[in-house]
């Protein structure tokens, strides 16, 4: 951490600094240019006590040098982790495709779309059994009775199952009936929530908020890892930006930034990340590329009428594409533009 | 609803879509243009089942014509609401300032804190006994101790509390120390919670959340109105933006635009919507004369001191500031320019 | 400038660092932590050297401690400006009122609306005739004609005017008939056009880019300072975010902190900053109070035919009604909620 | 354009509706519902009549149905467009790769990384003459002597060049020098630049605004096919967004939605896409991957001594490594987890 100090600070407000800093554990060294003084907090102290110097008389700002997270870091733990879900292993070799509806609507939709999704080559299965809605007058999930489904669904296809949880008082039943966790992108700072998944024995799948910094979301991973459960996967599933035509923007590049700066796989989620089924394939194809451990995708035997996130729902057909796509070589490089004799 | 079909659309596509609305429980109102149809969809149906028609063949767009809320929205209830906590009416000619620290720290800091906003003004205490932080590592709160401590420097001050409550779990036991129940920006989507939340006879302070749209936030409180519980308070804190000088962007805008469309009364939080101390008194002014209900405004005994939010509390003198800054008349409106032989 | 060396740093990599700063013309301080090493460059040297080593190996970034500019600071210049605009002060005591239609449509309507904001209590004069517009197909100003029109409601009504500066090209043409150059949001960033306004003797209106940090807008004016100009008035009008009920998010706290920042007055414009004509009353106070030197209101004899910016614009009648709204008083504070035996 | 009328509108208020629509050239087409009216604008009307009426009498919203953008759309031109670039093609078959330095600095430091990227794989080269720099006292590039040297670096290398144009007065000479002139981010909606390219024999790469909509992108695009230039190509480039990690957000589901609403090619520029040198290599497979039909890269001899984007700039090796990148095949997707046993 650097303090540094305003152009008109006086002796006894650096002087002030100085001893704050060591009371909070850190050592001081001062750095004095022709304008203004710096003081760094060297070593390991508590770093809110520095934080809040920035309102002592004479600062003008208090800078952090290093990030604020630590299990999740690959400065802790460089080789990267892989989880293994009922078998599956995110963070391994191969990309893992989760497949499957928004919401569980029935047993028929449900055991269908795993069938489909499978066949073309999933290798987990999605679904919703209590369901985070913007307005309460919305379907807001099946609850249980979509979680026995979405057992038997396993049961049936073999495919691994991830459920959103919402709520501490679901935890448990939903332990029971799946094979991982999932954390929804407006619950990323449901810090109650976190802590309690900390404490279990079974892989969660942490959603980035739609205002989620990278560096917010890692912490809230480390929430996770610091309670005792380092089964973590990340997934981007997009921002709030003031871009109206897509449902949110896929950041994707912040696939590519939180696989530096963690070890803890991280997939994507071109679904809600564009919110649009004529971009799903391309987005998918991309998200591949940049590195994403996964992909989560949402399928729907008949989209038009799925009870929620129709609009960015494939139907079996689309998926299929989407899974053809992910397989298909990239585009080769223009050859040079300069003719022969020129070069 | 509209459904705007594709130019391309075939008879058949359109005659699909009459029929889909009808059985969504709408009456279907068909417009050709020269160029393309739209279809009304009219009466009270199944709002999500059109939605989900976009995805339909030969279907461009679904364009919503109504507002989504409806408990909470003036055309329901045309007259405001207010709101009584603990004795102090939320809503009504007065602007009602809710003051104190972020964190309940210690018996002392909070007693001092509740003396010394009641003597400057303040009509409300507030302070966190269970606290949300972004790292794992930061000081999450004195939980119950800090509950008894609002509690007592409730019963001392007579100003009724606010603070915030993160999980369903504890709202028993916060129902018991305080008069009001906060809900945090980054819970504004914890359905689990607002669900909870309104069955309780007890007002909530709902806080927007960082990239909720006002209807977002809207919907948030018509979960607690539509749940039984219609003792709500809005609080505007500000949005995340690109903007990095401050820590959020206090959308001032909204605070006018949330009591246009809504009855609920409206408060605004400096402190979290600015991150900086220096500019609070300036931006309390501007929430007062926007129509804001209410401020809520952290103060410190030491800010320098304080185990969160140091950088945006204000200290005892610097809220007596706050207080008669927002007490002091508008600048006035410049004299025409022109001389007078020209007018 | 700070540069943070990486945790795995060698001695090597951070001479070669000492050895940059030295070229840059800074001196360099070295301090040593536990974990880390940092290197401060100390003086006035070339900055853009330093920050470019945040590639060079073992560095882990580059933090700048001191603002990036100069003239337009309170450092530079603690006292606050004051422009003249044609007669009127712009920064002085009273808040200036420039009122006028968007665009400059004919003759009649520029006239008609100057007596009508003269008479109700604005001290400026509005209209565009060169307008930036989104899409080709839209009204894209009368230009000179508007000019002349622009200059006849001057000498009729007294009202110094300003309007809006597109291309390099039509400055001198600008400079005979306005008081005022206004740079619109979307070339803030123009810099040939900054360029060329530095040079001329005329005050400059600068608005707030849609996505410019207020650090980039005091940038921009800086290169008008620079440049040789220092009559410069900042604008905030509202920046791009994901809420989509208003067409901006007007920041006004951005306008605060532009006047701790600088010495430049600095107005709003709830018109651009709402988008809405039923917020701009609310939001024109909320601006007075948080400081702001001025307002800039659109009006036009009737919106519903305005041929561009309609829906913000105001007609007469409600144009009056927001200079009663500005001069009426502010909403009191709540009395103490605690009954007279507690207290 | 659909005018949807407010619950409470008067018959009066829906006729008066009704007569604006056909004065504003469209056929009115009303749609009773039980709740509000809503009235259709159908045909070929003057659009901003029909938007300003947003603020008549009883209405509540005004909701357009078409895209606003007309010869840059595929419902005009379905079939993809390829631009010509000095022998180079962008839109057809293999990706384009253009690399160069920020800036142009010395005549060495061009011809050497012309050669270079050339090497590696490039087919066009860029560097800047005019730079857009957001401090006044930033390197403003060497105008006409870079503009000499990217000639001699063309003729030398075979790669043909483009470079930035900021100003309608450095059109001519830049048309003399280059094959292509790029529209900076900062100048999306310079009107008067993109007027006077429109009326250029030469292809103009147009950024992405970092706070414009793919829609307010495609209309500016459409100011030079209306004005008469099709050789147009856009350029993803990131956007403004909260996360500070990264220079901007890449928006590279963008990417896929500008060629699925637009016939002209797009290509993406990862360098200030993400302002990280460490993330171009991801980034840049993510873009071909999407659908981009080409990249930009900005390629410097030493980063750490660059005039400009030093933190963002590969060195040759780096930019060799990101050409083998784009050329390795996707990661294979995970075979399913079912044991044999169970499936």
């Amino acid at each position: 951490m650097i303090v540094n100090m305003s152009e008109r600070a006086t002796d006894q407000e650096i002087t002030h600094i100085i001893e704050r800093i060591r009371e909070a554990g850190y050592q001081p060294h001062v750095t004095r240019g022709v304008e203004r003084t710096i003081v760094a907090a060297v070593g390991n102290g508590r770093r809110h006590e520095i934080e809040a110097l920035q309102v002592a008389p004479g600062v003008e700002t208090v800078v952090p040098i290093a990030q604020p997270f630590k299990l999740v870091s690959r400065q802790v733990k460089p080789e990267r982790s892989v989880v293994n879900v009922g078998g599956v292993a995110i963070g391994g070799l191969g990309v893992v495709v989760i497949a499957g509806p928004c919401s569980v609507e029935s047993r028929e939709q449900l055991l269908s779309t795993a069938q489909a999704v499978k066949r073309a080559g999933a290798t987990m299965l999605r679904g919703g059994a209590y369901k985070p809605r913007t307005s309460p007058y919305d379907f807001q999930g099946l609850g249980i009775e979509a979680l026995k489904i979405l057992r038997e669904a396993r049961d049936e296809s073999g495919l691994p199952v991830v459920t959103e949880v919402m709520s501490t008082e679901d935890v448990d039943i939903i332990c029971e009936h799946a094979e991982m966790l999932q954390v929804g992108a407006r619950n990323m700072q449901n810090f109650a929530l976190l802590r309690r998944l900390a404490t279990i024995n079974k892989p969660v799948l942490l959603k980035r908020g739609p205002s989620a910094t990278v560096k917010e979301w890692l912490l809230a991973a480390e929430y996770l890892l610091a309670g005792g459960n380092n089964q973590v996967v990340l997934c981007e599933r997009g921002i709030k930006t003031f871009e109206t035509e897509m449902r949110n923007t896929l950041d994707l590049a912040a696939v590519a930034l939180a696989r530096d700066l963690s070890h803890l796989p991280v997939i994507a989620d071109p679904s809600h990340g564009t919110g649009k089924q004529s971009l799903i394939a391309a987005v998918s194809r991309a998200a591949v590329a940049v590195g994403a451990d996964g992909l989560m995708i949402e399928v729907h035997p008949c989209p038009e009428r799925a009870l929620s996130d129709g609009p960015q729902s494939l139907d079996f057909a689309g998926f299929e594409k989407v899974m053809r796509a992910i397989a298909s070589p990239l585009r080769g490089v223009a050859v040079s533009a300069a003719p022969a004799e020129v070069a």
